[in-house]
């Protein structure tokens, strides 16, 4: 303060004042050195901030994904002090990452400025732009340091106390350690990769069209490559092929008849998550457009000019030239999560496990969600005694139905593959399923508990890394937080069977609201919910409504839906930016 | 062809024979080794697009900025066979760079892909994405270098013949020497370079942020310093002050206290180039807002920390702390044009001098425009004996009134200072100028003659390096190229003194429309034809409706006007994308 003031006074005002100007000069200098160098300076302690507002809780949240975006965003912060660390300063709406890779979107179309998002009437969230680097789960630290690369004033390096934490840093790209594909591969995951690979495309078409290469050296050039049939994969090879036959014919005439797209993928159909009618109707829609869908092939290595695989089914390896290859499968641990892990006695797994309030099993008061987690389901077996024991009211030895049917809604909610196993087995009514091991008798034992429901655990599914997931587990975790004050007393969780009295919360649970597949062409399939399908160009248009209206924020809307018309009025920009 | 087709048959339609895909293996391996490796594949020379249309003359044009833009834009092909050179396969609207550091306008709104602007119906202009290395006005070749970093195949070095040669390749930066300027400071030349400032001014506050800096830290991240009171600097200083008054404050509430912009100018006032009352203006608004002016201040270097400078009048030195420093001053030589000056004998000089009709002195179907040359204007005192001669047709050794009028027009065409020179001495009829050498005699000898016009040379101004030039060269040129056949027979320029007969076409004169300058706060200055000076906020709508009107495409003007419109209605954006 003394010293801008000070410097513009004099500036502005005493110009001639040369002695003032020299001091100045030496104590500016001097200031400088003093401030960058002497930590003792104040005698401030690194995390000021964490000292204010002592009474309230303290938040700390890592990322700024689906999962910590949509945690944020409904969180009362009138009862916390809430810190989010991470290393991107907006949130990304990834589902368009693929159409941002040719431009049809642009990359600023779909992002959010976190501190946008997290502007409260009542309060204030503090965000910082770092990475964490480690989290410290017994004195409750996390460390953190800033990604800035510019050489600015002041120490790059934090930390921050927490009460609870929240990690959603989401997951990396998993190579399985295939050589090459590191240094030779794009990646779609951040709006970065897609800025990227956007200005590659262009590169492959201005390199190919340049005087003295052959014809061949054009057509490798031109040879498009993406490893994963998946829905990123798939959205991406038909965005491209829109590009190249909307935009780049009419650009790059001399050409056009020497590009190609091929995807590998090395299970038998692209799109395998989903419907093997939507499998299959993109694999027609795609053999008809001229994609190559090359199934059954492990990707053995990449190199600057090659793809090297092999047919799973012969063993036949095969090398092809490339132009460019996008990686796009797979989902690898970050080093923190990596860390953490081991650091919990998790070290073997790949993502964090938690339990079904989201809460990272082996250390408390940390949650997880996203992509970097996954719930691990209890087993109803485990607990099969436990629950005979407190369904047997009368302790008779014997489970009547009454007994039964008095405690089968808790076990649905804290046992959700009972439900699933009951509509495997098409049985409407759950004291059938007593009836089927019990026979005409109105009652059955523990032997016969068991057996009923033995097979029920198999229908255990894990969650996919999507999106969808992250928002929900987001939503989940910001209400339990803040109805928290209210279930201590007051609990809403399904009944505890082994230590008696009730859970807090009711477990998470995810709900399928359906997975789009863009096909190019104004085309596209949908996975509905209610086991729906529904394919073409009326369900691109479904495709367009439901992203406009899942944006983040009317901004980003307001330009998604511009870019659409912008590239039905003047098609997709080519220049190399 | 061949390696593609078979690739995709045996892999799609053949997919167990393992023998087939071992041979492919194999042979694709070897077959991209001999596209590779060997020169003698085909026997094609480099230059093969050359050979086609042999009969048209060949033009080569080097850059796609305003000039070489400008030039293609109405240029007739179908008499030429036209190749352009450039490392930006796009034409970028300088003018609204500033807007871009800042993101009231997006990159992608400025910028027109070249291969749409060169689309034309009859014929085809080729593009090639390269930089031209080294120009043979020998051998009349031009010897380029495509710039794309990734490992596509083929050969990135070609050559190319010309018979015409358009250099338009522009300037660059101007770093007068200064230490530490390349290394620590931004500049405001490319559409990269707005992109990274604008990057960079959002990580100068998300560092000012974190905990554990100190107050004069986070004061020092937030001073930022332009280097440079011209158009560009003051417009870069007024968004800057714009976004974060409009938009940082309400994102980075604790910091908003610290930010200062100064602008440091070596002149004693800022936009020197315009008339006095706008630079007053824009001195006291930039006043009003805060913005510190430091005239008369020389830099004499750039740390990453501090910039040292002198004050000029009393040789004192300074030096501040800075969080960012864009440098934008002056116009360097691009080192294509500094070796092709060397080899032509203008080694000395900073840009290439052309003469009036754009052809490079000293060689020959070489033309320049833009800001790599500039009109070497020629003195009417060294044809002077000539003109007189010429226009005395009784060969009396006087000049009558009459004979002076009759070729006083060609005069004014040749020699542009004379009108100049007639207006500053406020003469309404040219034969006034005869009056006051030789009193009320109707007739002056050679002598009398030369004192009457010794002083117009000295109004022969340079032309500015501004877009506006550069655009109005590219149209005049291209349109002496169009009419090139007509006027061999029949020739528009005007008379040649000395040798007889007359000039091809009529010498390139510059019509100044006038020069804007945004203050910010939705206020601009604007120089207008005429000496009318504007100010405010009406000239700001102005300035909205001009460059929206100058926009090189449909697409551009709906993007740049979307953008403004977004501006208005969300503000600009802070993720740091």
């Amino acid at each position: 303060m003394r010293f801008f003031s000070h410097f513009s006074r004099i500036l502005l005002h005493n110009r001639s004042a040369s002695a003032t100007l020299l001091i100045l000069s030496s104590f500016s200098g001097g200031g400088l050195i003093a401030y960058a160098d002497s930590p003792s300076d104040g005698e401030r302690p690194i995390s000021i901030e964490n000292e204010k507002e002592t009474k309230k809780k303290k938040v700390v949240v890592l990322g700024t994904g689906w999962a910590g975006t949509s945690f944020l965003k409904d969180l009362d912060i009138s009862s916390y002090d809430v810190q989010v660390v991470s290393p991107r300063n907006y949130f990304a709406f990834t589902p368009l990452l693929p159409s941002v890779t040719c431009g049809t979107v642009e990359a600023r179309s779909i992002v959010e400025p976190v501190r946008n998002i997290i502007k409260k009437r009542y309060g204030e969230i503090k965000y910082w732009e770092a990475e964490c680097l480690k989290v410290d789960p017994v004195t409750k630290k996390v460390f953190c340091r800033s990604n800035i690369e510019e050489n600015l004033a002041g120490n790059n390096e934090f930390s921050l106390d927490y009460d609870y934490l929240v990690i959603a840093v989401g997951a990396q790209v998993n190579t399985f350690n295939t050589p090459g594909v590191w240094e030779n591969c794009h990646f779609l995951k951040e709006v970065e990769d897609a800025q990227r690979i956007r200005r590659s495309v262009i590169n492959c078409f201005e390199k190919a069209v340049l005087p003295g290469l052959t014809e061949e050296e054009r057509r490798i050039n031109l040879h498009f490559v993406i490893v994963g049939g998946g829905p990123t994969g798939v959205e991406f090879a038909a965005e491209l092929h829109d590009f190249v036959h909307e935009d780049l014919v009419k650009l790059y005439p001399s050409v056009k008849d020497f590009v190609s797209i091929s995807v590998i993928q090395s299970g038998d159909h692209i799109l395998n998550a989903f419907d093997e009618r939507i499998s299959s109707f993109a694999e027609q829609k795609f053999q008809r457009d001229g994609i190559q869908v090359l199934t059954g092939f492990r990707v053995l290595s990449v190199s600057d000019r090659m793809i090297n695989m092999k047919a799973k089914s012969t063993g036949v390896e095969a090398s092809i030239p490339h132009g460019m290859v996008l990686w796009s499968t797979g989902v690898g641990t970050r080093p923190l999560v990596k860390d953490f892990m081991e650091q919990i006695g998790q070290g073997n797994r790949r993502v964090l496990a938690t339990d079904e309030w989201l809460k990272v099993k082996g250390c408390e008061d940390v949650y997880a969600l996203g992509d970097c987690a996954t719930v691990d389901q209890r087993k109803i077996m485990e607990d099969i005694s436990a629950i005979f024991k407190a369904a047997d009211k009368d302790d008779s030895g014997t489970l009547t139905v009454e007994e039964f049917q008095d405690v089968i809604e808790d076990i649905i909610i804290r046992y959700p593959q009972v439900e699933l196993f009951l509509k495997s087995k098409h049985l409407l009514d759950v004291t059938d399923l007593l009836k089927d091991v019990g026979g005409n008798d109105k009652e059955v034992d523990i032997e016969g508990f068991k057996l009923a429901l033995s097979h029920a655990d198999k229908q255990t599914k894990s969650l996919p890394a999507t999106a969808q997931v992250a928002a929900q587990q987001g939503a989940y975790l910001s209400r339990c937080f803040n109805v928290r004050d209210k279930t201590i007393s007051n609990p809403e969780g399904p009944r505890k069977f082994r230590s008696g009295g009730r859970h807090e919360f009711r477990p998470f649970r995810y709900k399928h609201f359906g997975q789009f597949a863009p096909l190019g062409g104004e085309q596209a399939a949908a996975e509905l919910p209610g086991d729906w399908v529904s394919m073409g160009h009326s369900t691109q248009w479904l495709w367009y409504s439901v992203y406009a209206s899942k944006q983040v924020s009317w901004r980003t809307r307001f330009l998604v839906v511009g870019d659409w018309s912008r590239k039905f009025l003047f098609g997709r920009d080519s220049s190399r930016i």
